[in-house]
């Protein structure tokens, strides 16, 4: 008899995006480029940011402040906030789980989409609450399909706006008639990993959605600002649900240089101006050259493209780590014949475009 | 009605001690001195860690590796252990919520002690479990009445050894003989956070007890290896019960900065040496002094010592508070009359122990 919960026997765990160094040691490739988990493409992220972990590093015998007072405070005046309205995770993915210990009860549901961030599904499984997952249309959110889902025992709905992985949105009339409909008991999550890199107009920014209190808005420093080494992220909220969040908690989950490596890369604003014109730049061109190979791809709002390869993307992903190129298949997904991109500087997309067609054409 | 969960909403969260920064903003104190965290004082904590984590930097725009490959390789090479042997964590307490939400089903409970780390009690409540306490008996963890309440239904029982805020231990006598009446259903786990600093001989280092395979052993970076602000811990198990705790860790949990400054820490064996002889001397010379002052304390096996001040410790507390010394107060423990100080450099034993005379003769 096995001492683990059920529930965590049946458990399949996130899979990564797989490191440089792994395959580095598996394969010792020299030169590796990884599109595989929507970082920023910038080696080291903000210079600004490395600059002030460096003056820090006298002060990692102690404890982390708890409160992440100097980040906050910086990011309130950024954001026209107060301060008893965020809380900060180690990275936005812990932020999920204290979401759920904080406000599903043992009898309560959550919903979702069938195909978005995994780990919504998989930490609903590991407190062992109820998933109800929403078909994707056209590989969009239904909102439609999730307002006829939910009862009077759903809590939690969990949108990634954009969407994991297939870059998609929902936009400002779609939300404002969703909420329209949501009832008072549930919490609508608008999960934002990705919000810095979108290019379209009619995006529905959680900040100013705040008049409903029962939204919570996630953010994180680990793409667009580069800490994803760091890990750090936090929610936005009305101070009650907040100070609930604040509960659970643990007290010390954010270390000292995430906090001051994202003080320093919220100010350096070239970088982030930079980055966006990398994205834009390298998203025109993935276009242009996908089309080109006659391959089908979800238009992306964000940094990453989900591309229909038209064959057993395991395979394609596995033919692509041979020649340095590490990317995404979609099996989790149970998008077997996709992969996912994401994009980086202009060398890695050309590398990436030669690789792939090499890829295609050698597995026919 | 409150959109919390009801364990949520009775929660008493923990409560940190008071970090230097705070203190210096309420008061704009220069000199402030924190023996409040049972962190190691010297600044920056290794000086190879801190070198180790400069070179890193550029690549923080990067995930973790989630294994944490390099750590791992050195940690199993030093400890002698094989790699699917051990587990890490965001700082051990994250490790703690790990085991819950692994092992213990809804109707299942934990036991520990009634005076420990305050994390068992805090964190079993979070996920919703049943915690039996058991009293402490002079001081030190009873073992006996742990081994009386153990049912159907207990799970894990956890004992932090040494113990927190006691400084008092377990020894290897009454270990063996405790683990003769453990059921093979029951999980124990021992804290060993403070291990590198116990200066007695008969302390039974849980890496020399895993011939039981249910026991779980927790280690820590935060205390003797000087890196409480990077948050890293780890556990040692054997096998089977490690790859089920490995399933509910979250994918990114240990940052790729704590990663590096650990390995860089595990082979700073002069820092470790230098520590443990700063501890050892200002453990005498805080005996001695409390002694002189009539102060009857807790003979502690570790890095810290706990204070009969005959008096509200919170006012103590308080009263240092205003002299740029940090301490704890045991009030959230249940032991009014106490406070708890983190054996600090020669000079902050010596500032202590002058504000301690100072603040006793003041409020009499």
């Amino acid at each position: 008899m096995s001492l683990a919960r059920k529930n965590i026997i049946n458990l399949i765990p996130y899979q990564t995006g797989k490191p440089i160094d792994e395959l580095r040691r598996e394969l010792g490739l020299k030169q590796i480029i990884k599109l595989a988990s929507n970082e920023n493409p910038l080696s080291g992220g903000s210079l600004c940011a490395r600059t002030a972990i460096r003056k820090a590093l006298t002060e990692i015998n102690r404890y982390p402040e708890s409160s992440c007072f100097y980040l906050r405070r910086v990011l309130c005046q950024r954001l026209r906030l107060k301060p008893d309205m965020i809380i900060f995770g180690n990275g936005s993915d812990e932020l999920i789980d204290i979401i759920i210990k904080t406000f599903v009860e043992e009898d309560e549901n959550i919903i979702t989409a069938d195909i978005t961030f995994l780990e919504y599904q998989i930490l609903t499984q590991i407190i062992g609450r109820r998933l109800i997952k929403v078909p994707l249309r056209d590989f969009r959110y239904d909102l439609k399909g999730i307002l006829k889902k939910i009862n009077k025992k759903t809590k939690v709905i969990f949108i990634a706006n954009p969407n994991n992985p297939t870059g998609t949105y929902i936009n400002e009339r779609e939300l404002k008639e969703f909420f329209k409909y949501i009832p008072g008991h549930v919490i609508v999550v608008l999960d934002e990993a990705y919000d810095i890199f979108v290019d379209v107009s009619d995006f529905p920014w959680g900040n100013n959605y705040l008049r409903y209190k029962n939204l919570i808005v996630l953010k994180t420093f680990s793409k667009a600002y580069g800490l994803a080494g760091l890990r750090i992220g936090y929610a936005i909220s009305c101070p009650e649900l907040i100070s609930y969040m604040e509960r659970v908690r643990p007290p010390f989950n954010v270390n000292s240089l995430a906090q001051i490596g994202a003080v320093a890369a919220l100010k350096d604003k070239a970088f982030i101006k930079k980055t966006k014109n990398i994205i834009l730049q390298g998203k025109e061109y993935l276009y242009s050259q996908l089309s080109r190979m006659g391959l089908r791809f979800v238009p992306s709002a964000t940094n990453f493209i989900l591309i229909d390869v038209r064959r057993d993307g395991q395979n394609v992903y596995r033919g692509m780590l041979k020649f340095g190129v590490i990317v995404r298949d979609m099996k989790q997904y149970g998008l077997d014949n996709f992969i996912r991109v994401t994009i980086g500087t202009s060398f890695e997309n050309k590398k990436f475009i030669s690789i792939l067609k090499r890829v295609l054409t050698e597995r026919g």
